[in-house]
């Protein structure tokens, strides 16, 4: 076999074969291919594509590169939940207990990253005490008692998805949805997931900012995922504005802690109804969708899901008593409000520009070697659709460092918009791909 | 300016500003772009096409990465011819003391190569002493005198090219019209011709098999070369069978001979003519094709090209008197004629199956390190249209090491199509390119 006649078979449109493509990325994983085959054969992947078959073969090659973790230990149906990732997303920090609490198990490999906030090991941080130190032991251990934990990912897992993503990053080949999906989907298989459920979001501060580009991608996620043996669902949701109201680490800890109690922002409760419907039915702790829900709905109201989220915090070392307590979590020193210079009613929040706002206070890394101050970022007073009058706040902001302020509050002006004329509040469930 | 984003633009469909080109192959050739990104673009390039302006501004670029000739000590303009390459291609031989003996200056830069035979150099080292170790001294005084002199190629030209053509090579990047159109033309003008003859071979001995894919090379280089400031036309020629009669270097000098003598081959003496013509109108030797071919031909039966011939090798060392006494060219030890197993006439002869049949033979070389056997060959004793009787003989073996011959018969005589129905014969000019 040889690479050349590979590309050029993609390069004319062929499909290329099973073995073909093992022999493509056990052979760039060993260095035995050189990068710049590989980036042509990625480029013209971008222009031709890739059929079912071979986007499945792909993402179990890339599975198959390196280590994958084996979560036979844990009972039951193990669940996890994906998320394309976007401005404010809490659902990771409540889908954990919230499920946890009628016994779906979340064994959830979490890790620190780039972006607008920390990652879900940065978040849960926040809480004194809480640790991501685990042996494999006592995360199993934890898993089959509370139903819920959370480590730091260990391992070489795929790491032929590693250096394709870095090669993709030089060579303008990122924005391929077989690539794409393929890239996400061996991440989730080889952390262990019997069962996924991904949330594909998008808007203006999603990756896919085109809807149509997002269920394609969500399709090609979901069909991979039952193409390889793992049910898969997609919910696609809006990113248009931020998702509730915090956007920082400790304020989406207060905000997670609302929601487990039937207080949080509602597109956020709805949504991690939905995604929990998803993951509850496909771990099969219902037998419907609808059933799936009551008993999420259920443990909220009874105090089962917050309850859930103490013994979870506590398991890992954690201060329970923030639950009841939210003081205790970092505080930032100043809170300034951001009065609106007009009356009408929110029409848009850019929500990329808000997120970059809030990694400007230092809630969210701009290089791997940021800091993060947990303390910091913004909590949205208003969301599109709202009325406000002049002088009302749009937004608080949490700061420790004040330099950065003036900047924010430009930047949050620009982008949070205000009309007087009729606003169309955008839907947040935009679709649901089950694959069935 | 950063390489990821001139992908990107390529890969969307836009065009590159020079600025960009300019970038990329200067990156490239120092080093500071690596092969990865380039091969990226490339891939891009196959798909989106070049415009006019970015081929000229690729071509030019490759031209300044390097050395260029410089012939202006050279009187006249300087005319150069390229052909695409194809089985038995004399012409080379014949057209330099044809269009000298009309005072056209013919200052040929040649080299040795891989093929079905040698390069230029090879077939004239088949003459006694013939050699091309001038100084550029010693060969603009050859060419001033006599209008005719070939020396091996020195300096550095158009480096970007040759790591770009390598690249090309082994990311199934090298089929693409802008590519190959740009990188002849820059290794053409980086030698520094004022005006250019392209001969662009078509049919199943041809790189370029389809006749459109053909035409389309011939005009995207005729259109470089006008838009750089270059004369250029070009001939679209059949390559479906053999040009001429002798495919070997020693069997080529003597058919060069023949045909300068008039008694040559129809069809290359045919193809001299035409791409002769085009030399001497774009050197400003005649003020029409007409009166161009009219002179050609005049020199032809006058003697004058034959005595060019003679003046040119004594003028490079060689033995004249090979003209007249070609039994001092080398000779091979064996010739073996191989009979028709059928009458009927001649429907086909696979070109590159006989021009590989002529390389076992040792008449060309396999890789770089081959060496060439000079003396050995095939001569076509029919060509395609032509009555066979069963028992004639079809092609003489010019050979030395009799170990090859009968993989060499088989293959000629599955190569050499006989026919009871009716033949038509293939047209030798396909088409004419000028780009006015």
């Amino acid at each position: 076999m040889r690479m050349i006649d590979i590309i050029e078979k993609k390069r004319d449109g062929q499909a290329l074969t099973t073995d073909e493509i093992q022999f493509v990325v056990a052979g760039y994983t060993s260095g035995d291919i050189p990068d710049y085959q590989v980036s042509a054969l990625l480029m013209a992947i971008y222009f031709q594509g890739m059929t079912e078959q071979e986007r499945a073969d792909l993402t179990l090659s890339m599975v198959e590169s390196g280590d994958q973790i084996d979560l036979s230990a844990i009972e039951g149906i193990k669940v996890d939940k994906h998320s394309t990732g976007g401005v404010g997303d809490t659902t990771t920090l409540i889908l954990g207990p919230l499920v946890a609490a009628i016994d779906v198990p979340v064994a959830k490999m979490s890790g620190r990253g780039l972006g607008h906030t920390g990652g879900t090991i940065d978040k849960l941080e926040a809480v004194p005490g809480f640790h991501v130190e685990l042996t494999s032991d006592e995360f199993t251990k934890l898993v089959n008692e509370i139903k819920v934990a959370v480590m730091g990912q260990s391992g070489n897992l795929t790491p032929a998805d590693k250096k394709l993503y870095a090669l993709r990053d030089v060579t303008a080949t990122v924005n391929s949805i077989p690539l794409i999906a393929s890239s996400i989907m061996s991440k989730k298989i080889a952390a262990g997931a019997d069962a996924i459920v991904l949330d594909v979001k998008t808007g203006a501060g999603a990756f896919m900012k085109d809807e149509k580009q997002a269920r394609e991608l969500a399709e090609a996620m979901v069909r991979i995922g039952n193409n390889v043996g793992r049910k898969t669902m997609a919910v696609i949701s809006d990113m248009s504005q931020p998702l509730g109201f915090a956007i920082g680490n400790a304020l989406e800890v207060k905000e997670a802690i609302d929601t487990l109690k039937g207080e949080g922002p509602e597109d956020l409760t709805e949504l991690c109804l939905e995604l929990g419907s998803y993951m509850v039915y496909l771990s099969e702790k219902a037998s419907s969708l609808e059933e799936a829900r009551q008993k999420l709905e259920h443990a909220i109201d009874n105090g089962k899901a917050l309850e859930r989220f103490k013994e979870f915090l506590a398991g890992q070392g954690g201060d329970e008593s923030v639950v009841d307590n939210p003081s205790k979590l970092p505080q930032a020193e100043h809170r300034i409000e951001l009065p609106a210079e007009n009356a009408g009613t929110v029409s848009e929040i850019v929500a990329d520009n808000v997120g970059t706002a809030a990694m400007w206070l230092g809630a969210g890394r701009a290089t791997k070697d940021s800091q993060i101050d947990l303390a910091v970022g913004l909590m949205l007073d208003k969301k599109v659709g709202d009325k406000v009058e002049k002088g009302e706040s749009l937004v608080t902001i949490y700061a420790n460092d004040l330099s950065q302020v003036e900047k924010v509050k430009e930047t949050l002006l620009e982008s949070i918009k205000i009309t007087t004329q009729k606003v169309t509040v955008p839907t947040l469930i935009v679709g649901t791909v089950t694959g069935e």
